[in-house]
This record gives C-alpha cells, structure tokens and sequence, in this order.
C-alpha cells in the first residue's frame, strides 16, 4: 500500500529483483486502475503474479474490518484469499474481476463517497439556511436512527456534529485524492453521464480556490450589460 | 397520514368538528412544510393542537421501526413521545423543532435521498459500461462489506441485484413524489447551491418524459451550424 | 417600468383610480409572470386592459433598440404596436403569446442569459487556469470575431477585458435579479430538466455567501473518516 | 486539415519526407492539444516548423470568413497572416500564444458552444412546455432582435424554426465531436469547476443511450425501498 504513481511503480521496481518466480505482488493503495495492466504485464514477464486490491473503510477499518475488492485470476484469489479474509470486514474479501477490475471498482466506489458526502452536505447547508430553527444536529441524529439515508457516512457526520453542532471552525475546504477525477475521465470516455458525481467533484474544486476568475466574468459581464455593480462586502455570511 | 395537499386539508377539515379543545392533530404524511404554519394556525384557533412529523423507512419501517422528525411546541411533543416511541426505531423520535420543521427535516431528508440513489446508480451505470468485465452485483455487495458508502439504501440495491444482476427488465423511468422539488424550490428561495441535489431531480424528469424537446432543438442547431446529421438507430444500446 | 413585485402592484394600484373605461396598462418591468394573470383580471374588472412586456437589451438598449416579447390580446398589441416598434430594435416588437405570456418569454431569456454567461465565464477560468501561456483577452476577441459562440455577450466580455485582460479589482461576486429563481421553480413544476440554468443559478448563490456550511461538512466528514486534514491557507490563490 | 487523432498523424508521417528545411506544417483540424507539443517537436526534429490552428464557423464559414485562433511562434505568425487573413472573418486570424495554444483555445471555444446550445435547448423545452399557449418560434425570433441573447448561434436555431417550429421529426440525439469531452478532461487536471459545460456534455450523452442503466438502479431502489412501480408506457409523450 503506497500513494498513487510513482512511490508504486518506485515499489514495484525496488522488490522485483527479489522476488521468485510465481510469487504474487498485491497493489493495495488507491491506484488508477489504468496503471494496472502495465504493472500486472511487468510482473507477468518476469514470471511472477500481480493482484490490484480496493480497500476501503477509512481510518476505522482496523476496527470494523476493510472493504475489499481484489481484482485478478482466480487461481491468485484464491491463493490469498485466506490472508484477504483476516483483514475484511466479516471476513468476506470480493474477488471482482480481473486485473484492474479491483482499482476500478475502488475508483467507482470513491467517487460515489464524494456525491453521497455531497448529498449530506447540501441538506447540511439547507437545514442550517432555514428560518425555522430547525436543531441541525439532531436532525442528522434523527435521520441515523430508522430514516432511509442512514448509512456508516453519516454516522460519522452524526459524531463530527454531536461534538461540533455548527461546525464551528471547520474550514469551508476540501481536498480531493484524485479517485474522483479519474472516475469524470473515465465518465467522458464511456460516454456516461454522470452529473451528480461531477457536482461534488466540482463543488470541492470551488472551495480549493481562494479565488474564482469565471465568477469575476461574470460579474464583469453583468457590469457591462445592465450596469449591475457587484455587491460589497458580505454582512454575516451573506451579500445583500 | 393521508397524501400530502388536499386530501390533508380535507382530512382535518372532516375530523375538526369532532374535536375537543385541547386535542392534539398529527400529520404524519409526507406533507409540504409550507401548509404546517397554516394547519396549525387553523387548530389553535379551534382550540386544539398540531404536530408536523415526518416518517420515514419505506415499506421496511414496520420491521426496523420508523425514523421520526416531529415539529411542534415542547409540551406537545412530550405528550405524545410514548406513542412516537412505540413506532420509532430503537424506540427514539425526534423532536427537531417548531411547527413546520418536521416536515421541512423530512423534505430535505428525502431530497438527501433522491441524490444518495442517483449517487448509486451513476456507479451502477460506470460499473456495466466498462469493458474490464467487472461483476457489477458481486462489487455493490462488496461496498455493502465494510467499504465506507454501505448504507441501508446500498443494501436495499444489493437485494434487488442479488436478484436480478442485470436489473433485467426494470423500466429506466423513477418517478418522483414531489420532496425533491420542494428542495429545489427552497433552495432558490434560500440562496443554497444544490448542484447534486438538483441533478438527482433533473436525472428523474429526463427519465420520466418519453421525449426531450431540449435535445431536439441541440439536433437542430448541430444540423444548421455544421452540417451534422443526428445518428441514426441505436445500436447495443448507445448510438454509434 | 417598476421594479417587481409590490412597487408593480402598488403602481397599479395608484394609477387605478385615474383610468377610463378601455384604457391600457402596460407592464414593462421584470415581473414575475405568475402575477400578470391577477393583474390582467384586476384590470379586466376594471373596464380596463393590460398586456405584459418583456423589455431586453440591458442599458444599451436605448442605442441598439430593445428585445421586446409581448403578452396580451390581438387588438391591444395591434393598438400600441406603433409605440413599441418605436422602441424596438429594428422596429420589430414581438407579440408571443396571451397575457402572462410576454414576462414568461423575458424569463426564460434570463434564465438562458444566466447559462451563456456562466458557460463564457467557465471558457475564461479554464484559459486563466493552463499552463499554456494563451492570450485569454485576445483569445476572446478571436471568438468573437468569425467564431460560432460569437454573441452580443461574448462582445460585452471583450470590451471588459480589453480594457481589463484579468479582471483584476472585479470581485468574484455575481448577484441575481431574481429571474432565474423563477425559472428554476417553473422547472420543477413542469418536470422540465434544465441542468445548465441551474447550474448557473447555484454559482452565483455560491459566489453571494462568504461562507459554505455544506463544504464545512464535505471537510468535517473526510477529516472524520480518513484523518484527512483540510488544507491550510491559500497561496497563489489555490491550495495545495 | 484531417481529422483528429490518427489520421492527422499519418498526414504528417506522409508529407515529411517530401519536407525542405524551414517548411511549414499547419494542423488546422479539431486535434487535440495535447498532440500539439509532440507533433511540433517532430517537425523541428526534421527542421521544419508547426502551428495550429483552431478554425471555427461551421458550413458557413466560407460566407462569412472563419473564426481563427493560431498557436505558435511570433515569426510563423508572421510569415502566414496574409494567409490565415484571407481566410479569416474580418480578415482577422489571432495569434493566442504558443504550439499547443491555438487548439486549446479550439477546444475552449468548442466547450462553451457545448454549453450555449444547451442554454438555448433548455429555454426551448421551457417554452414548449408551458401552458401559456407561447409561440415559441416567435419568441426565439424576438430573442434575436435586440435581446441580450442575441447570437450567431441563435441566429441559426431562427432559421431551423422559422422552417420547422416544433422541431417535428429531429431526433432527439444529439452527437459529439470530442472537443467537450477533451474540455471536460482537462478542467479536472486542472481543478477548474465547468458545471454548465459538463451538464451539456452530459445531456448528450443521455441522448445518445437508447437504455439508462443509472435509471434503472434508481426505480430498482424505489421499487425495492418504497413499493413504489415505475410508471408504465408514456402517455402524449410524458408520463403520468
């Protein structure tokens, strides 16, 4: 398990005068799965074996157990899948497909993490927006407990708010670790539309950037045409 | 609970003349938050009481219990809270607030949940267009294992694909109830971006009309400006 | 010409005692279109006559000549055609439809001019933002000149930035006149799709608020689950 | 000017050899940019020089000259103006900066009229879709007369109109020709947000499926969550 790129193919080159023929090298980091062919035909060449390995559950997997999804021959799941099994969640490691087919289901699955976040974001920012003093945190409290949308994420957003009810001193920023970018790549690709997942994508862009040149194009534009100046300072947290 | 609008309004307009000062009427239907101010406005000038609640867990609440957001005063919530309880999942109700924010928790519940779905169903639709052979009910049932999206709806996917893998013969039409379109309106009442919010919603309507006038007048414009001529007849499912 | 909303009503309202039988009101502001039908009626029951026109052009209209889309009957448009033809560009008022029908047209024309703004301004950021060493202010003057995006628009933004190739000191703020809400709401209650109005809508409400309570909660959410840490301050206007 | 990709290569690989010294190639096609920078050093390899040359206008180009933004050095430039100016409206062709510049400007351009169609789609379908009784190919001839929309482009949706107002037998499929895709690519390498240009590309790529596997999973879900049955066989072309 390296970061994504180079500090992997550096890894793989650093053992593979080391290794044995058939033995099996297992890339458990967050990989684009485009980088999984070349290294699986890499190792193949040198008479060993390769497997690419999604595995998901965050900070909390040594606890719960990891979600995993491997991708490769049957014969090499089935070789590992004994230690695979020690780390899952219930035991239960997913043979998904081959080569690749376990990056690409962790990059699939990344991506749908950023919209569903999305999701809970928005009704975050709904609930706090309204007039009718609605109490936000045990409202998510409310939605954990038999709604519909309760899920292991918001649980987590559940734990940050029963701490931290406004959210008070969390900086309106987030990064992004690359899985959602490939999976908008790969959208266009195959010709797939996927709008929500790119809203998130998108919506995390916005908020990486101090600045925004296509919000002062448009500013500028409706400047020019009606002669609208741009509205000064805010005033507790919204412009008039 | 009746359906939201009038026969809401018929309904309490039918019980109210029976009604003895001080008696207490909940709406527990999926109701626009809007009409709650009015319906409580019309009781207490009758003497009587209003709860707002939303109630949601789909068809399954009756095993798992129901996840409740009551609006109302505090008296009245802590006159009904035994018999909320024996409806609510692991016995707990919630009171999220005053008259109206039942109802408006439970709207943005459920707009939440039309941006949770389309979230999945993008990852479906990546996951059956790749060519890596990947095994698209075998990797939603390992995102239902300890990967970080599992969710009760995540799960209510993996039975229905566990069932029928391809989702064979399922009508690519999701109609929608109404909720997400109060969202959106609130939104641009409010002055909230919800970009996968409303991207769910959108994703409905295009699903539910049989034609797409916008999509026609894009034919159009590619056929005056340049001379393309709109592919013909589908092939496999996308057009070439 | 009264801004929208109570003036419009009040300006009638107080012009109301003053009018014959058979004389003619004409609104020519931003009304909302949902209003001009009570307003026809009022008027109607009056002895008097309305129509509903959509005046376009921006300030510029008084050199150019105003886009005008006109609601109403047949013989009232005829009666004032001379009128509007004498402000119209090329002497061309438009009549398009009964009344509620010429502030319809004037909203849907905003609502597009919200996209076509929002899809320049997105060309701008994406040529600001390469790494290319593109001349954006010339760029734009190319487009402009023989181009198919070429517009009225696309000319106003090219006399900004020849004046200004960076927009430096315009603040990245875009306000709204209330138009493109409209829209949005006529979307959700005709079940019509408009993702890129919306889209446009959103980043304007985005770039009106100081701060953003749904990226707070994308942030708290990943530094809940995957010990990410959100990054620390901007430098060189995007962060690391 | 060959098609992209390929073909323009084998273009390139063919003339080569028939090469002086200080010969110029212009790729004046749809290419991709990121080719630019390859093909250019080639060509020097060989001591010959590169540009290219975005050339937009579509079939009317030669009427009304072509919209030109070229890439690459000042004295390349130089030495074709009056070439690139007999072609160019106005006899204007602009120099955008350096190899690689001019076809990313191309495909700028190319995104945006993504999205300014897509505008102008949505305003169609809001029009066609009202109850007023708006004359919808009236109103788009008042747009473009004096209208702050006014353009080229809805000059052209005029005339598609004016001979067929309810668009009767296009299809509604509408093709690309790669540039979006490419634009969309490149905003997520480069974390710029384009929500309306991705919601364009998007919309096409909805139009261009005949099925919606994305659909399907969601009526699966509210199938499988809330009893609820997707609506059956489209009735007057919207479904009940």
């Amino acid at each position: 398990m390296l970061p994504p790129g180079k500090a992997t193919d550096s890894g793989i080159a650093m053992v593979l005068s080391g290794l044995d023929r058939g033995d099996l090298v297992i890339d458990g980091g967050n990989s684009d799965f485009r980088d999984a062919g070349r290294r699986g035909a890499l190792l193949r060449s040198a008479g060993c074996r390769f497997m690419d390995v999604g595995v998901s559950g965050g900070v909390w997997g040594h606890i719960n157990g990891y979600g995993i999804t491997a991708g490769g021959e049957d014969a090499d799941f089935a070789a590992v899948a004994p230690l695979l099994s020690s780390l899952a969640a219930d035991g239960l490691p997913f043979h998904v497909g081959p080569v690749g087919a376990g990056h690409f289901a962790k990059m699939v699955h990344n991506a749908v993490e950023y919209a569903v976040m999305q999701a809970y974001a928005e009704g975050f920012e709904l609930l706090t927006a309204s007039e009718l003093d609605v109490d936000v945190a045990k409202t998510f409290a409310a939605w954990q407990t038999g709604c519909s949308i309760r899920s292991w994420l918001l649980g987590q957003l559940v734990v940050a708010l029963s701490a931290n009810p406004s959210l008070a001193g969390i900086p309106a920023r987030a990064g992004d670790s690359g899985m959602g970018r490939w999976a908008v790549e790969e959208s266009v690709r195959l010709g797939v539309p996927i709008p929500g997942i790119a809203a998130a994508v998108f919506a995390r862009f916005g908020s990486q950037r101090a600045d925004s040149p296509g919000m002062q194009a448009v500013a500028a534009l409706r400047q020019q045409v009606g002669g609208h100046v741009a509205p000064s300072a805010p005033r507790d947290g919204v412009l008039p």
